[in-house]
This record gives structure tokens, C-alpha cells and sequence, in this order.
């Protein structure tokens, strides 16, 4: 499973997006350009900006520049929230590169994560679109809502399974709503597709980030690009752990062995090895298919393009990246 | 001089701003909010603020509710980059309170910045004006831009004068700008108004700047709120300090006390002395007062109406606030 067919659907769009993004890096000041331009560089698989400019297919807006200004502003978004999590979480790898956090100061650090915060807010305001801003807003204060439930739920182990869901809608889901609800948006499209669109996009969030969390139990650190079991290590409880936890006993014997020692201590090694040979695991992936169930139950409300066969494309990768 | 006429004359208007910045801070996630509104509550003398809502009074815009969202999304804003200043700086006392930093941990900090951006995007979203989010968003990366050139400059002991105006541009005066120039915007003002108040906030914000590099060094640190030379301890070269090293020997003898040694070494507090002994500070007010004439003159340009005699005397207020 790969997103060559979706990739190749909006493929011209996309390079638009990279010059777009690249271009900002390069007015960037000089000292700085180089690592802005690594970051840029090293920028995963675009998964939001495919989904914007996919989106976008259905109800297309008058000036398409605007559409790819908009897939530009939540890439740059994205990328603000990962450079800053990246200081907030202590992480030294990502997407199998050091992060900044790693080889910088934490205010350089800082900085670069303003700069790409700026440079989302500078996108996005290129859309001259009222509604499409202030959904764009409205969307970083839940993720900035999120990361702060994130740092002040750490080890709380009865913490209720909503919490978790809470939680990975600011961290991911809400970025996805946005990608796919925003183009409707700028479309002016009828409000039961923006609704379809936007249904799609909370629901594949949830189901990614799902994925994600169990692929940090599960996936070599080289696949993964960070050490295995970062989250447990930060203190973070993901699905996996919460599935883990409700049998009592498990819980009393994780809990002895993580409470009071250190965030990083090498026995969450060991509880990294517990969860990933338990049941939880695919009690997580058993939630993150239902949710891939409801994103594509949700593609029925719209027309048969093919950028609606690329969204289930899009869809199916997502849970099926796991294994 | 104080600034009682002025803050007199938007009194109401000011009570909107504060009642709007404090709504959200009360709708943030309970265990920050306490945090967050101690922020929010030693927030200075609302300077920017003030001439937003007093800028407004020329052009009224037609929902004068937008005008108070943008008030406080310009005080938010400045709230965010005083926040993420204070990791980057590793200031410990601001505005005679302990910073976040003192207390928290760097991504707490980092987390409550982020909040006041995400709170100012929400806020200029509000007006639903998309050039005045266009100025905003122009705003944001000027902002940026500046931090990281006072970052990439520190102890850059040649650097000519323009350099040092360039980094209080982007740290100061282009927020003044936006504060003076967005009101007109937002009320559709003709041009030649929007520029005399987009001049005006310019000139006033390059003139509070060298006034807070010079009380940086010549005041107490009761007065202050934080301790004096914090600048030249961070390495950062101000207006004094330029001044100052244009005489050679000067040059050299500072140089040779404070390269090598980390920042914060105690030398650099008698290096505070002989620059506070010196002519360069009345240099440096010099150059305040001219910047300050300059914006006064802009002033000419807009009718008399009560809300310019109060920028009037905003403008004088930042000059003579030093002594």
C-alpha cells in the first residue's frame, strides 16, 4: 500500500506547494535558512497538503492559487507544531533526522517554530477567504489546547480513554479536519459537503494517529525515525497503554516499575517489550480500523471523482502503513 | 508625564480589550489558566492597545466590536513574543514579576506563547478583514524575522547602526506600526491617513525601543522590573553600546573585558557603569527625540480631533518616561 496513485493524481499541485514552502525558507534570514531549509527538506510524506489539494477537487475555488496557498499554510502549520513538540517532548530524533532540538539551543528552536507559525499565518492570510482564517485559527488553538492536556496528563494512569481521544484530535486529528474541510471552505461549497469532507478528516486523523502511537510500540527505531516507546518514555499514556493498563494487575506492575523514577530510565524498555506483546495492540488497531470504516463511510456523501478514489486511497494507507 | 488623558479618553474601550484577553485566557485548559492570567494580568501599561483604539478613532470602522478584537490581538501577540522572548533571552524578571521561565519549564513556556498566538490569530480573525489579517500576518514574520537577527548578531562588536535599527524594527516598531495603521485599514481610511498613522507608529515605536535600551541601562532594577545591562549580558549590542564603542579605545577595552567570558559574568556590570557614565546615553536620547519629532510631525496630517492630542501626548510620554 503506498500513496503513489493519490501522489500522482495532484501531483503538479504539490510541487507548487513544495516551491511555495520553499520559497519562504529562502527570504528566511541567512544564518538561519540552511536548518529552515533541512526541516523543509526532510518534510515526510505530505499527507495534509495531498489531502487539502484532493479536497479541493470537489468544489474547486475561482483562483486555484489560493487552494495551493492553503495547503502551503498547513504544511507550515504542521511543521511549526513539530519543531515546537520537539523541545516539548525532549525528542532527539524525528522522521530519522535530529531535530533541531538536538543540535540547537532551545530559543533557536523556539525561533524556527515561530518562524513556520509565521509563515502559516502569512499563507493562510493569502487566501483573502474570512471563513477559511478564521477555521485556520480556530484550529490552532485546539492544537495548542492539546499539546497543553498532553504535558499536564502525563502519568496519570486513570485518566479515562475520552482523554486520550481529547488529546489526539488537538495533536493530529483537528490539523486533518482542517485539510479537508478548509478547501470546501474556499470552494464555498455547499454545507453537506463541507460537513462530509470535514467528517472524513476527523476520522482519518483519529485512525492516524492511532497508527501512530502503535507504531511506537512496534516499529524498529530505523523505521521509525525515533526510538520506540517515546511517548511511554515522556510519560505520555497512548492507546496502547490505556488497552494495556485495564487489567489491574498489569496496571499495579507498570506502575511499580515506571512511578518515581526518572523520564528516560531504561526499565520503560521492558514495559515498551510487555505492551508490544500484548493484546492491547491490536485492541488499538481494532480502533483505528473503525475509524477508517467512518472516513470512508463518510466519502459516500460525495460525487465519484477520482480524487474521491485517491481519498480512499488515502484512507487505506492509513491503517495499512502499520505492518 | 503619565498617561492618564489618553488612557481617559478609551477608557471604555480598553475594558473591552482586557474583559476580551481575560475570556480567554478563563476558556484555557484549567491547570495553565492560573498562569495564563497571571500573564494577563501584569500585563504592562497596554500601550499598543491604546493607540490601536485611539488610531481607530479617525475611521471609525463600521462594527466597532472589530476594532476591540483587533486591539487585543495585538496585545496578545505582544504578550506571545514577550513569553518566547524570555526562553530565548533566559530572562528571569519581567515587568518586576518572576517570568514563566523563572518558574516553569522551557516547554511550559514555549506551550503558554503559543497560547497568546494562537489567542492573537483568533483574535485578528475576528475582524474577518483580509487585509488587515494580511498586515497582521506581514507583522507576525517581521516579528520573527528580528528575533532571529538579535539571536544570529550577539557580540558582533562592528555591526553598523543600521543593523541595530533593522533588530528593533522587527522588536518593536513594526507592532507599533500595525497598532496605528491596521485601525485605519480596518476602517477603510484613505491612503494618505493610513500612511501618517503607519508613519507615526513607526517613528514612536524605534523611539520607545532606544528609550527602554537606554533605561536598560540607567535605571534601577525596581524601576525596571528586571536587571539592568540584561541586554549586554546576553551579548546584545544596543544603541548605548554602539554609541559607546564608536571610540576605539572604548572599543577595545570593553572587548577585551567581555569576550571569552560566558554571558552573565559579572564584568559585564562594570561594563554597565562606564556606559551608563558616558555620553553615549544622551547620544542615544538624542536619537529617541528625533524619532519621536518625526512622529509627531506625521501627526500633522490627521484632523484634530480629541484622539490626536492623546497621541500626542503618547508620543511625548515615550520620551520623557526615562528620566
Amino acid at each position: 500500500m503506498s500513496l503513489k496513485i493519490s501522489r500522482a493524481l495532484v501531483a503538479d499541485d504539490l510541487a507548487a506547494v513544495e516551491k511555495k514552502m520553499q520559497k519562504a525558507v529562502d527570504n528566511a534570514y541567512g544564518p538561519l535558512s540552511d536548518a529552515l531549509e533541512l526541516l523543509i527538506r526532510s518534510g515526510g510524506k505530505r499527507v495534509r497538503p495531498m489531502l487539502t489539494l484532493l479536497a479541493g477537487r470537489f468544489h474547486p475555488p475561482r483562483d486555484h492559487k489560493r487552494l495551493i496557498s492553503l495547503a502551503a499554510a498547513i504544511e507550515s502549520l504542521h511543521t511549526a507544531t513539530l519543531v515546537h513538540d520537539d523541545v516539548i517532548d525532549g525528542a532527539l530524533l524525528r522522521r530519522g533526522q535530529s531535530t533541531l532540538n538536538a543540535v540547537w539551543t532551545p530559543s533557536s528552536t523556539i525561533m524556527a517554530g515561530d518562524f513556520f507559525f509565521a509563515r502559516a499565518a502569512g499563507l493562510v492570510a493569502e487566501t483573502k477567504h474570512p471563513r477559511v482564517i478564521s477555521l485556520f485559527a480556530d484550529t490552532l488553538q485546539v492544537i495548542v489546547d492539546g499539546e497543553l492536556r498532553q504535558a499536564f496528563t502525563a502519568r496519570d494512569w486513570s485518566q479515562p480513554k475520552e482523554g486520550y481521544y481529547q488529546r489526539i484530535y488537538g495533536k493530529t486529528a483537528a490539523l486533518f479536519e482542517l485539510a479537508t474541510r478548509a478547501p470546501a471552505a474556499l470552494g464555498d461549497a455547499p454545507a453537506t459537503s463541507e460537513e462530509a469532507l470535514r467528517s472524513f478528516g476527523y476520522h482519518l486523523g483519529m485512525a492516524f494517529q492511532i497508527v501512530d502511537d502503535i507504531l511506537d510500540f512496534v516499529a524498529d527505531e530505523k523505521t521509525l525515525g525515533k526510538p520506540a516507546g517515546s511517548d511511554l518514555r515522556a510519560g505520555i499514556i497512548t492507546l496502547p497503554v490505556y488497552f494495556f493498563i485495564q487489567q489491574p494487575q498489569r496496571r499495579q506492575q507498570i506502575i511499580g516499575m515506571i512511578e518515581g523514577r526518572p523520564t528516560g530510565d531504561p526499565i520503560v524498555a521492558e514495559v515498551v517489550q510487555m505492551v508490544r506483546n500484548s493484546d492491547a495492540i491490536e485492541q488499538a488497531h481494532d480502533e483505528a480500523r473503525a475509524f477508517v470504516e467512518q472516513a470512508l463511510a463518510d466519502l459516500d456523501a460525495l460525487p465519484a471523482l477520482p480524487a474521491r478514489d485517491a481519498l480512499i486511497d488515502v484512507a487505506r494507507y492509513v491503517v495499512e502503513r502499520t505492518y
